[in-house]
């Protein structure tokens, strides 16, 4: 069943503008989205084999251009054979443009029309990124979704700022367009336009004029808060073609997550469960608990009562505890695991709830019960 | 197949003195011998999860019943249902007795007859080992085999004090086989002596007419190097009795696990696979690989061809090189394993050997091959 090039159909949606099953269908195998992109930053999700996170219901892993452009070389994975077989990870993977690191780590940037000169953040070298580059780097890098390259703002941001960066977002979506030399990789523009509803507008109409095979919404959850993000959302969503994929970059926090499927978002990726992971924050139904806490010293329970995860499977809340206490990789490496399984599992709920017309339902459950102690 | 404590039993071993393989039954399933035991300082083998040591080879593993007591104690380890369910590993489990780490981790040792006083190497509080204490702590942890509590001298090391090692390592093996309270752990007692020949086998011999289950070699691998690590276990080994197992402390270097397999040793532990697969040093047939090097950038090969460990069926040494480079946890992850299951198999082609009669030749041909290029 895997296609050769990536298509999107609508499974499951009676209105316009409410949430949907769908599905992703690629050359390495189909998505049904909603979906949880977990982070793979430098070619691995941090900690975590590629056979479990098959296992544990992942179905589509995200690679950022930024760090691989700079580690190993974009050539470099290349002649290693692709990402996928750098990764030993054989299902769909997306990179995003390197546009939101240039923005968010590097130094000294300096942005002209032609594309954006940077010192990386690693040894402060200077380099450049134009749209063509950040396309030729996706290409050799072989994922089956890249992104074009984009501007992305910083919240709070003058509008003229912000005016400068839907101009140049839109400019750079041609040119990167113009530049994609792969028909096995889809390439999605990204709607830019900070919290400004009319610039939202217009970045979103004129890409739907270009007619990309998918569009992610970039610059939110970037500190603009829950209710700005969810109009934001709103705003483009209703934009945006029925019949295309539609991703939010980084939003992952679980009441951002249930707006935006309500409102027809299908893709989420978002570094929350890895991060979290790693520093003995672990997700559950009723909220977050904190692992390195005292209570949880000699306590034989599974993180969560009922898990299904490798982990919950195993170990206690103690051994847990005793993991990141003694800070021994296999803390971070099964708290990863259990936080991913979440993920996953609480996109299978949402899926299925949307298919039995329940969705605004279930969310409100979730909602309820994971914010509770809030 | 599980036994309610632990019996060896010789399966195949014409000579008195020569190589056998054997069978070590514990009430957590058996070990075929030789057999190397990984080491899971702090109740894990460092970034490797249980069902993965399973699945590459791995019998029996090891933890330090000094690093536990001090964190997170012995007392939590037994709440939390003892050293199995913690770990979530239910085959079978050694524990040291503490000696080891206090004479070579802790600061101002004070041994007197009673036992030794020490600072702990973390928060330098003040504590007390005791034969009673450690096998106390040991019987609270649950291992299939528990060890005397042992006085190790370093190497080189004035008779006088090897002299006065074996005394108290000698009677305080009488206090731990007195203080030992769980009949379905076994104590092993420890031979010490370090390269004076007429007081390792004073040792032996006295801890022989005790009758202790099972011999450790101890106080070997410390300095003293290959040819007067092979004499010590030739000296002790002889004074060991046939149908008991023998189990090296600490080595683990191939050649002398060739050396003393030969001579009759059955159990082996050792850091090397692990800590040197988080250096970024892999073991293969011929000879360690540095996987830093930069002549592996490309390297689409695996680590070694034809290995069937789960590293080396899905990445490449490039991959590898990029994820050490990168601080990335899967390197030392995806390393250990793959050293792990090349100790696995090594032992398994030195078992094949043994018990087709060819133990000599298979162990040069490893050794010609493993060291060609030093």
């Amino acid at each position: 069943m895997l296609a050769d090039h990536v298509a999107y159909e609508v499974v499951f949606g009676t209105d316009e503008r409410g949430p949907r099953v769908g599905r992703l269908a690629t050359p390495h195998g189909a998505v049904e989205t909603p979906a949880f992109i977990p982070v793979g930053t430098k070619a691995t999700v941090k900690g975590v084999q590629p056979e479990t996170l098959r296992q544990i219901g992942v179905q589509m892993v995200l690679a950022n251009t930024y760090h691989l452009v700079l580690r190993p070389g974009s050539d470099v994975v290349r002649d290693l054979g692709g990402l996928h077989a750098m990764m030993g990870w054989d299902g769909p993977i997306l990179t995003d443009s390197g546009g939101f690191q240039v923005f968010s780590l590097s130094r000294l940037r300096r942005l002209t029309d032609e594309g954006v000169t940077f010192r990386n953040h690693i040894d402060g070298a200077q380099m450049r990124l134009t749209p063509e580059s950040a396309v030729a780097a996706q290409n050799a890098l072989g994922a089956d979704v890249i992104m074009a390259l984009d501007v992305c703002p910083p919240y709070p941001c003058p509008r003229e700022e912000v005016e400068e960066a839907v101009r140049l977002t839109l400019e750079w979506a041609e040119r990167s367009r113009a530049a994609h030399r792969n028909g096995a990789q889809a390439l999605w523009g990204i709607v830019q336009g900070g919290v400004e509803r009319d610039l939202r507008e217009r970045c979103a109409a004129r890409l739907v004029e270009m007619e990309f095979p998918g569009y992610a919404i970039g610059g939110v959850s970037v500190g603009e808060g829950h209710e700005r993000l969810r109009e934001v959302l709103e705003w483009t969503v209703r934009l945006l073609p029925r019949d295309r994929p539609r991703y939010a970059m980084g939003v992952g926090e679980v009441r951002d997550l249930v707006a935006a499927i309500g409102l027809g978002v299908d893709l989420f990726d978002c570094v929350l469960p890895t991060r979290n992971g790693r520093n003995a924050c672990a997700f559950t139904a009723d909220g977050m608990i904190r692992l390195r806490n005292e209570s949880f010293r000699t306590d034989r329970r599974p993180i969560e009562e009922g898990c299904d995860c490798p982990t919950c499977r195993r170990f206690s809340r103690g051994t847990l505890r005793h993991l990141f206490a003694s800070d021994e990789m296999l803390g971070p490496i099964l708290l990863s695991i259990h936080n991913l399984r979440f993920y996953a599992r609480l996109f299978e709920r949402f899926r299925r709830a949307i298919r039995e017309g329940r969705f605004e339902t279930e969310g409100r459950g979730v909602l309820d019960r994971y914010y509770r102690n809030d």
